[in-house]
């Protein structure tokens, strides 16, 4: 069976560079495209790129030539059978609509149209249903659809709690992050900004958190999403960590639950993806840890090839009816970004979607 | 009117050079002994202290003899009327108690007495009236006594929610913490273990948050204290951060409250130590910064000199119950620790306890 | 005698803020006016400034309006004396020259002039007597002049080499430097780069400090400048610390030296500015530590409110020939910018020249 | 043919933790015992370690049993052909002559027996025909031997020298070195000591690399080696980077230059190991980059596995006779100790010592 042909858009940033690499050597797609800015169109990835990951380049990808990330200068460099989008939000809404509605899938890894009703925030593990609700984008007149992933913070947190709402349900829930410099990209924050220091405010992070997840958690009926019945509210902060988002959660349960229980049902939490097994895929999307001082960020943020979200330090909390709490650290780069994307792709692939 | 003349006992640890220093140019104190193990006795405290704070060694003290924390090596170096005590936890219960014993008065920094039902918790704008629990400890046949402060975790948490319990009430308090690295001491935490990393755990912090609080907020009444009614539940982690505790709380109050009027609750609190103007009382025990991005730990930890608590981000919380939310900031070592100590001597002799 | 009026221009700036804070409280100049990009123009300091520095903003800086850095808008706002420039390099050639030209003295911290043959490059303790040569710029047709200030770099390593040169003449220096982030400006160096990493280039930076050491220890006869004798050979890497450049020197002498010579001859060094007693002016302006693990720049960099320089390991050196090694730390933007800035006006003022 | 069974000496320290994990999937040697101080002994590795390098404990050791490090309980808990040896310096020298004497050849990397005259400090691309002088040892009579490593710091140095010496001769060498934290054991450098700081001291290190080099770089010549005949200075300090060691090199040459023979010849520079292709070989033992901001600690590192040193920057010296100036990088727990020791076993296996 051929491999499908996929361009990244948006190549050159952070979450561009990790597409790069998941999708360099990847068994379903062949990377056939680099788009970036007009900027960098014409020259090669090697030249324009500040390769800032674990590693070399991929060499393939090194030689690319870039083009522009327009659907024309796309399709003129090639073929292409799905893109994967990291394109900055100024310019997302409109570009991956052009894809969309020419035939391309779009594998979005931006803001743009999570919010949209008829656009579903994907989690192979948790909301792998809620692909069927790309159908509705054909009224929109368009010939594809576009996919999306949520917020990098939203991600973990959302793994972690998607057993706890089928096994106890979930009434409310209160996360506070300390959130790695990579989700700010290459640039966003200034080494002097955050040596000896925090910065307690990342913009419009915690309307994403409080919103993305009940979206996502929520149930496809009738071609729309009922957002799940709880309230989420988030207060987040950038740490001086490079990549891994550590987030301290406390979760009022609809049915009181032992610790112990609780990890057990995530030790066992398995998704669509695991069924499949689809190739990036962690064989376990939750890793509990024992330790008492774990998860952490440099520790743990590989686990699973970065797929996996880190678990510890669940106990009771005495303030929430039927409370705990626990710590939960994922990749934000891989997990919270490019490697759901991927596995979003390759969901869609395996159920007929491409 | 003579100065006191004070010791400090456990002189060369971090929170010891903090009372150097705020005692080395004091009004009313003069420093007399420093006191620390017997390793460090016979020695010049320049020879001995492995000063880590900023500026130099004050003078005087760099050039004093140290003695053994011990009643009768401190007795013999000098008259003291009152002792400061920063010493390890393992020596505090015993050493702390021959002074109140033979009638020296103890302003400690330890833990070892701070859950004894006759020993007053003590922040000067919160509840200075638990002084007057001192004298219950005559009882135990001392003739002086013993006076703690709170936790350096607590002690900022509990000066941002003193003004919103006075005019809403409090239901129950979540708090997740960015604590420094200064909190573990000089060598408590290792370079390889926090750079680039988070360590999600801190022995005994959250039991020492959830339980002080409610102390200190509780009320005096018939020479024992009632503990405040509500409950509170934290999640303590230690970031890459020199100094300055930053906290985001989340608070269910008894009244709804819209966030300005929170933010001016809280810059209108003052408390005793103001009213009587004690040297190191700051003009403001909270400082309430309009910045969508503060406070910041290296930016803002020496407001007031380091005794000021400094809140940001007030907003209303989408899950608690008449909720809001916010971030408070505090000096680990000076109002956390050193500095309210000192500021609790003050109040002591300004209310005739000494 | 009338403080002079002075503006600042490039205020919002890093070494502009410096200057900012050097000037808020200053015996002898005024603050004036603030100047700094078209964008700024017409709002308040605090509005457009990002402050970074310790402490809060000064009060009434805050409130003043910032005009654009160009001659006409400057006049137009207020009369001033002089001006300190830390413009941007792009734009320094320019309007410095327009102000020299009309009148108006220019104590620069930028690049822009410093090795033109009429224009000195100058360090109060080292070549006071190179001011005569500003002499020289009235054949440029200008009315007034430019006294510049060396790069961050060869400022502390200047003052440093300076007795020794004088005491024992120097053959050849090797330097390799650990320089600080704030010399990049706030933005300069992102997190990213830095973060568990250093970076071993700084763009032109050793081309500078191999050339600007020889003009600034030269003589001036004739109305020129003859470049000292010796060969500089300079490796520079930018490390992660905020403030404040360390930099391993390695010195080649004329005459042998002991190592405690070496000491004695630094510790003894005074300059013009020491005999004037100029407000900026440090007491030493070499500090020499014996702890063999000093000078370090988070601990040492304030010395002298930041205008000393600390010297420290003075041993010999076993390759070069009356050889000797040392570390020196000075702080970057203050004795290395906008402190030897001032202190270079408050010499021109003393010397007649304002 | 079989592999050797091997034992490691000190299997809970950072170097001890590289040896496990280089050991762990060997194909030359099967790790048979882990030996530590009396406290770790008769418990598992898993419980005893403070694992802290990249990915999780090797699954076999997690489940040893830690025997105490001395002849009797190694031997006692299984036969060895071979022992590895990161014991800390005070109990490194009995206990390896302990092992050496028995007949079990102890392939060590601490300091103890460096300098004695009838030990080699082997580099296997550097002098593996220093291997011959083990013979010596049995005049001591022992019925094995001990080979060393060098210091982490000199090692780099070493073999960026060597080609250059074959090439061009050397006539001396001046080295300022940013030494990562790792390079002082886990509890070596507090987080408050280094946090926004340098650290210019490193107790005996300026001392050993300016003697090791010169014996490595020696010749073997009737069963002792004569130092090679140029002189190096050291400046060393530490830095805030967890793992690398970057030194920035002035090299004086008996003939002239040019930069990029130079690089060429460090290119092409290939050794024993590689000929012998040694299964812990790196390619290319120098990778030389052109970037002119390379080589950086967190992006170059990993070169080799960590076993590969990198150059960048190489440029004229202005300072010295046919003077060269580079950066080097090396990994210092990889290429820097455990890494060079494995190297070191397996060329001595392949040349029939073992």
């Amino acid at each position: 069976m051929d491999k499908l042909r996929v361009a990244v858009l948006g190549a050159t940033g952070m979450v561009g560079q990790r597409f790069v690499k998941l999708l360099s050597d990847h068994p379903r797609f062949e990377l056939e495209v680099l788009a970036a800015s007009s900027r960098s169109a014409g020259k090669k990835y090697a030249e324009v790129v500040h390769w800032c990951i674990e590693g070399e380049i991929p060499e393939r990808a090194a030689g690319m030539r870039v083009v522009e990330a327009r659907l024309e200068d796309v399709k003129h460099e090639g073929d292409v059978d799905l893109v994967f989008s990291a394109l900055p939000s100024e310019v997302a809404r409109e570009v991956e609509a052009e894809f969309a509605r020419e035939g391309i899938p779009v594998i979005s890894d931006t803001s743009a149209y999570r919010m949209e009703p008829d656009v579903p925030i994907l989690i192979g593990e948790v909301n792998p249903d809620h692909l069927g609700l790309v159908r509705e984008q054909r009224k929109r007149g368009w010939r594809s659809f576009i996919v999306t992933s949520p917020n990098c913070t939203s991600n973990a947190m959302i793994i972690a709690l998607k057993p706890l709402m089928d096994e106890y349900g979930i009434r409310s829930v209160i996360v506070s992050t300390m959130q790695a410099l990579s989700g700010a990209g290459w640039t966003g924050v200034p080494s002097m900004a955050i040596t000896d220091n925090i910065i307690p405010y990342i913009r419009n992070e915690e309307e994403k958190v409080e919103r993305e997840a009940l979206k996502i958690l929520g149930r496809l009926e009738n071609s729309r999403i009922t957002p799940a019945d709880f309230k989420i509210s988030a207060s987040c902060h950038r740490v001086n960590v490079l990549e891994g988002h550590l987030e301290a959660i406390f979760v009022e349960l609809d049915k009181p639950a032992e610790p112990e229980d609780v990890a057990e049902t995530m030790r066992r939490f398995k998704g669509r993806p695991q069924e499949l097994r689809l190739p990036t895929a962690p064989e376990r999307p939750i890793i509990v840890r024992d330790e008492p001082d774990r998860p952490q960020p440099r520790l743990d943020r590989y686990a699973g090839n970065g797929m996996s979200v880190v678990v510890g330090r669940i106990r009771r909390d005495p303030v929430l009816r039927n409370g705990v709490k626990f710590l939960v650290l994922g990749h934000n780069t891989i997990r919270g970004a490019a490697g759901n994307a991927v596995l979003n792709a390759e969901l869609a692939e395996a159920e007929g979607y491409l």
